[in-house]
C-alpha cells in the first residue's frame, strides 16, 4: 500500500527529486537550496525587473539578484536589445568581435586604475589569473589573502578543501581584514618572496557581519606593495559596479595594480575580467590563459550596454536609494518588534543579522518566513540591491519582513 | 612628413591597433591571430551554417568552427529557437531552471558511462573538477597525464608555465600516449598514491600529427584503474559529440569513471560538464565547485536542442561524410601537385601536415593561402568539421586548397 502525501507535491519538489537522480546531492554550489531555510525554491522559472517567479508560480521581490550578476534588473531592455542584435550576427567564433575592443576601451575609460583588460568567464578565472600574473611579473611566490575571504572555487581558494592538496595552497599567507598588525606579520613572513596581496573591497565573508574597509589600512596595503614591488590585487568580483563606477576603492582613492571582476559587469551574461595597470601589462601578456567561450561577443555587448545604462540611468543612485529605504524600514520594524538587529556593509549589498544568533536560527526563520511571503533574501550571505528596485518593490518587501520579524519574535522572544 | 601606407588599412588592422592599446599584446589565448599566418583575420563579424565573414566582409568556409564549439553549424535554427524561448523567461537566476535537470537526464541517457552530471562554464573547469573529484574520492594525490596533452589553461595544466609554481604540478606524473611501457613506469612511480589517469580520446596535441587510440592500450588503462581504484578520466572537452553520441570511447567499449566535456555540447553557448559513474558520485558531492553563471538556463536549453538535433539529424553522419569528402579531395590534390602530405586523426577532426615540414613553413603558407582564398583552417591545430558542411561547402573549399597547394609547390618544390 502506497501512502499518499497529505499535500500534493510542489513542482519544485518534483524537480528536486528528479535532480537527485542525475546530479550529485541533487544540486551543488552556492545556489543549492539545501543551504537555505525551508520555503525557498530550488528552481526559478522567470524574472523581470526586481521580481522573480519560481516553478510553482510564486512571485518574489528579489534581493539576491542571482547572487550579484543582475545589477540593472532582470531583462533590462537596453541590454536585451544589444544582445538580440549581436546574436543575429555572431557569438562564439574563430576570433572575437570588435565589441571586445570596445568593451576593453570602456573598462579602461571607466575604471580608474585600469590601463588594460583581459576577459574571461568565471570570477574564479579572474582571481586566479590575477595571482598568476602577479607571480609571473614579480617572479615571486607568496600571496597574502585575508582569513575567511572568498576568492573563488578553484583548489587554491575554494572554502571546502575536499580534493585539495596542501601544495595547492603552499604559498598563501594569511592576514586579518582591516588589521595592520597581522598584515605586517604576513609581509615579514613572506620576506623577499611576496608576489601579491589579495583583498576584497570590504569584508563580505559569508556567515559574518560585514565590515567596510578602513581607508588608512587600504593605503597601508598600497604603500607595502609600492615598497616591495608586489601587486595589490582588488577582488572586485562581487562588488564591482555596485559601490562605484570606477572600481570599488575609487571613493577612498586607493588604486590596485590588478583587479578581478565578474558578476554584475554584463547584467547576468557570463563574463569576467582582469584589469591592470601598465606596470603589470608585460606580466599579463606573458601568461597563457584562454577558454573556449572567452571571446564570445554576446556577453561583451551585454557588458557595454550594462555599463552604459548604469551610468546614463545613475544605477548606483537608484541602488543606494532602494538600499537605504530597505535598511531604514528593516531597522524601524525590528525596533517595533523589540528585536536587536545589525545591518552591515553598504546599503547596496546589505546583510541583516540578529544579536545573539550564533547559529543563525533567527536568520533562518526570518529569511524562510520572508520567502514564504514573497521576498527572496538570504540568511547569512550578503544580499544584492539592483537599479530596478522601486519604492513599491521595497515597500512590498517590507510588508513581508514585518511579518517575518513577528515570527522571529514569536519563536525566540525579544532581543 | 608622414608616409602614407600604399594600401588602405583593413578594418581588421584598425581594430588590431585599437586592441593593442587596451589588451596585453592586443589579444591572448588560442584565438590570437598572431599565432596564425598572414592573411588570417583577428576579428569575426558574422557566421551562418558553415560560413563566416570577417570585419572586412571576406567570406570563409569555416573549418575551425570556433575551435570546436560549433557542431551543428552557426545559427542552427532549432538551437536559436530554444535560446529565444528561454531568454524570454530567465537565464542567470537565484537558482537553475528545470532545464538543468532535463539536460543532466539527457546526458545520463546518452553518455554510456554517466550516472550523473555537473555543469560548469569552461573546459578547464571540467578537467580541474575531474582531478579534484578523483583526489577527494580516493584520498590520493598522484595524477597521470600524457606528455604534451592539453587539458586546459589553469596553473596545473597550462602549456605555458609563466606564473606557475612547481607546487601547482607537484603530483603530476607523465606517460606517453598509446605507450604501455611508460604507463607501467608511471603507475609504479605513483605507488599507492595514484588518484587518476587523465587521457584524451585520441592524441590531438597541437603541432603534432594526430594519433588514434590503440583500443588494447585503452583497455589496459581501464584495467589499471580497476585494480588500483584510481579514476580513469577521459578529457572529452575537444572531441565530445564529434566522434560518437555516447562519449568518444563508446566505439571501443572502454568506459571512463569521469569525463570532462565542453566545446560542442551547446553549439557555441558557454557550457561545460563533468559526468561520472556512481563509484565517484560521493566524491563529486563532497567537492565545493561553483560559478556565478554555472546555473544559467540559456546555455542548458541550447545544449538540449544541440544534442537532440545531432541525434535526429544524424549530425555525426553528416560530419563524417563532409570530413571524408574533404580528406579525399585534399589527398588527390596533394598528389597532383607532387606533394607528400599526411592527414591524421578522425575525418571529423582533421589535421593536414606536410612531409619534411618540421618548422611548419609549408603548413603556414598553405593555411595562409587558403585563408586568402576563403577557407578558414589551421596550420598546426586540428580542424573541426560540423554537420552544416555541405558538399558545396567542401567543394568550394577544395578549389581554394588546390591553389594553396600550388603555392606550396611553387615556393618549396615537390615533396
Amino acid at each position: 500500500m502506497t501512502l499518499l502525501p497529505s499535500h500534493p507535491l510542489t513542482a519544485d519538489q518534483v524537480w528536486r527529486d528528479r535532480a537527485s537522480a542525475v546530479i550529485p546531492n541533487g544540486m551543488y554550489g552556492h545556489q543549492s537550496a539545501q543551504r537555505m531555510p525551508e520555503g525557498f525554491p530550488q528552481f526559478v522559472a522567470r524574472g523581470d525587473g526586481a521580481r522573480i517567479w519560481d516553478v510553482d508560480g510564486n512571485e518574489y521581490v528579489d534581493f539576491m539578484c542571482s547572487y550579484g550578476p543582475i545589477v540593472l534588473g532582470h531583462h533590462h531592455p537596453k541590454v536585451e536589445e544589444a544582445v538580440r542584435r549581436q546574436q543575429a550576427l555572431a557569438d562564439c567564433q574563430n576570433g572575437p568581435s570588435p565589441a571586445m575592443v570596445e568593451l576593453c576601451e570602456l573598462f579602461v575609460d571607466r575604471v580608474e586604475h585600469a590601463d588594460w583588460a583581459i576577459l574571461a568567464k568565471n570570477g574564479t578565472d579572474a582571481t586566479t589569473m590575477c595571482v598568476t600574473i602577479a607571480r609571473a611579473a614579480t617572479n615571486r611566490r607568496k600571496v597574502m589573502v585575508a582569513t575567511g575571504a572568498y576568492h573563488g572555487a578553484a583548489p587554491w581558494c575554494t572554502p571546502n578543501p575536499s580534493g585539495v592538496l596542501s601544495e595547492d595552497r603552499a604559498h598563501l599567507v594569511h592576514y586579518t581584514f582591516n588589521d595592520a598588525e597581522t598584515v605586517r606579520a604576513a609581509v615579514e613572513k613572506c620576506g623577499d618572496d611576496l608576489a601579491a596581496i589579495v583583498v576584497s573591497p570590504f569584508k563580505h565573508d559569508a556567515r559574518f557581519e560585514q565590515e567596510l574597509v578602513d581607508p588608512e589600512w587600504a593605503r597601508m596595503l598600497r604603500r607595502i606593495c609600492d615598497e616591495t614591488g608586489a601587486a595589490l590585487i582588488l577582488d572586485d568580483v562581487r562588488c564591482g559596479f555596485r559601490l562605484a563606477y570606477g572600481g570599488s576603492w575609487e571613493p577612498i582613492g586607493v588604486k590596485p595594480d590588478l583587479s578581478a571582476w565578474s558578476k554584475a559587469i554584463a547584467n547576468g551574461y557570463a563574463l569576467a575580467s582582469v584589469m591592470g595597470n601598465d606596470k603589470f601589462r608585460d606580466g599579463a601578456g606573458s601568461v597563457f590563459v584562454t577558454g573556449s567561450f572567452w571571446f564570445s561577443a554576446v556577453s561583451m555587448v551585454a557588458a557595454i550596454a550594462t555599463i552604459t545604462a548604469l551610468g546614463e540611468e545613475d544605477g548606483l543612485g537608484s541602488m543606494e536609494r532602494a538600499g537605504q529605504r530597505l535598511r531604514d524600514g528593516l531597522s524601524a520594524q525590528a525596533a517595533s518588534h523589540g528585536l536587536t538587529i545589525r545591518q552591515t556593509g553598504p546599503v547596496t549589498m546589505p546583510l541583516l543579522t540578529f544579536a545573539a544568533d550564533a547559529d543563525f536560527e533567527r536568520s533562518h526563520l526570518f529569511a524562510g518566513s520572508a520567502a514564504q511571503r514573497g521576498v527572496y533574501l538570504h540568511p547569512w550571505h550578503n544580499w544584492f540591491v539592483c537599479a530596478a528596485h522601486t519604492d513599491d518593490d521595497v515597500d512590498t518587501a517590507l510588508q513581508a519582513t514585518d511579518a517575518a520579524f513577528a515570527d522571529v519574535r514569536a519563536t525566540f522572544g525579544a532581543d
